[in-house]
């Protein structure tokens, strides 16, 4: 049987419809896996004469929709949350914000089930929301809260370049605090699995430094001396292949990037303005350490251009295939 | 009359000599000024050799040097610092870090003098002046303190990117504490004045923020909020293009890279990383806020190929050719 991959919608009145629409045309063979399309069917129809791209062939009722799920091809699994045609696209609003909080719970849900093997999102407003009284700040809390796990680790991938993340949404003063031993070789060990998953062999792991000049000998800061690198010694002695803590702004030049499979980044920016610079929009989101797979576009709802047509369903296509990568077996 | 440059020797056990050496080459209509090497006829003659360069063509004693100087062509200023046939090269050596801050120091008397227009720098080796006593960590902190100035700040620059520094080399956590309104300001001012003569026009500022996503509204920090957004208000009241806090990430994508002269940072690693993939080893270090002109290399002694005849002299010589337009009027 061919593997599931619940897509979500997004938000309505964003760029989603159009890119899961785009996706839809892609055959099971292309793309190995049946996708189930988790959003509304009239909101689809309408984006897709706007778009002139072909409405989806086949969907189902949400209610139980498991048990009305079509054996093969893909499948809008239509759960009514929001009237195709009272959206606006282009506009934060709170019905928009609900429905796509929604088509994510039901993501969620299926995968704890497991009726799909894995969820893909697509971009949600983080505005649209909190309009709709919804408080997580976005995909990674929900899921982070809704799988029963105390934490995560997001991770950035493209097939140039891979992060991911000790720490991500804090402030920067805080982020000091926050890298203990523990908490860094739980994020190496998911960042080795997910890896070795999406490349099909034992990732070369880069841990960077967090101070300047990797703290140079301890001038600059301790975190590396006292906590970076015997974690790292401590993740070689458990059989990983791993380097550093290397200097930050070493770390991301091209013979670097040629020679790691993934850099452990301390920080956000550390990781994420070189992964803008390389793969502006056109990487996937993967969130590890959770107990199903979750991939995410990454990129917005891209208000300016929503229903236009011109939406670029890359990182989608790239959000699912990491997603049936990250299923196989090790 | 045209400008006279001093080139510091660097460590000689470094790439420095060659460096320079291969500078010398550059006729003075060429670069547009006088040179003066301040350094060792003793070890240029044996790198010559060593790299089958031509040797300096004039020489003078480095006491009292301004009165035995040529009017026109480049020319050794010889202090006799260190002994030419007892460097090894690619050795960390007291001897040469003692003689390579010694250059320094003599450049930064004759600048202070009025007797050459501006100091451009050859790689030296911390550790080797660490060997030799001297308490400077590196030549920003020797020109900050001999040069009586209160503060100075960083700037790499290079043809596509120019980064300068709100804060450089101290740990990341100290790094907010660091941010005041008036330190903003200074720099802003000082990025201003500098690119305005490097570029020959007014530049744009694009001032980064310090926390994911520019704090996010104050979710993830509240210095964009409470200190560098009013510091961005108050610089352009006083008539500078400027914009900001832009979210870290979005920074350096290619589209602001375009519409920006000069990215003000937050963090040695906000700047360092983007241009450290962009300009590898081929920048300036410009330090601004002095009352002298100071450029750099953008590269350390690489005492693996010292002495082979390998090294590539263009940071040098960009940073001769900033240092030129530095000291333009404006």
């Amino acid at each position: 049987m061919p593997k599931r991959i619940a897509v979500t919608m997004g938000d309505p009145a964003g760029v989603g419809p159009e890119i899961c629409l785009k996706l839809l045309r892609r055959s099971e063979e292309e793309l190995g896996c049946q996708l189930l399309l988790f959003g509304d069917q009239s909101v689809l129809e309408r984006v897709s004469k706007r778009c002139q791209l072909p409405p989806p062939e086949q969907a189902v009722p949400g209610k139980n929709w498991l048990q009305t799920l079509p054996g093969e091809g893909h499948v809008v699994v239509d759960f009514g949350f929001v009237d195709g045609g009272k959206v606006c696209p282009g506009r934060v609003q709170a019905a928009c914000g609900e429905a796509a909080f929604r088509y994510v719970e039901e993501g969620i849900r299926a995968a704890m089930e497991g009726s799909v093997d894995a969820v893909s999102t697509a971009p949600i407003n983080k505005e649209a929301w909190s309009l709709a009284g919804i408080s997580f700040p976005g995909h990674t809390e929900a899921f982070t809260t809704y799988t029963g796990a105390s934490e995560s680790c997001m991770m950035l991938y493209s097939a140039g370049l891979a992060c991911s993340f000790v720490t991500t949404h804090i402030p920067l003063r805080e982020v000091s605090s926050q890298i203990t031993r523990e908490r860094l070789l739980r994020v190496m060990e998911w960042s080795r699995d997910a890896v070795r998953r999406l490349n099909g062999k034992d990732p070369r792991l880069l841990v960077c430094g967090l101070n300047p000049h990797a703290g140079e000998g301890g001038l600059f800061g301790e975190e590396e001396r006292k906590v970076i690198a015997p974690s790292v010694e401590e993740a070689k002695a458990r059989g990983m292949s791993v380097e550093g803590p290397l200097s930050p702004d070493a770390c991301f030049i091209a013979k670097h990037r040629e020679a790691t499979d993934c850099f452990v980044c301390m920080y956000h920016d550390q990781g994420h303005i070189p992964f803008k610079m390389l793969a502006f929009e056109t990487g996937v989101n993967i969130t590890l350490g959770l107990s199903v797979v979750r991939t995410s576009v990454d990129h917005g709802t891209a208000f300016d251009i929503a229903w236009s047509g011109q939406a670029d369903p890359s990182s989608l296509l790239a959000a699912v295939d990491c997603a049936l990568r990250l299923t196989e077996a090790t």
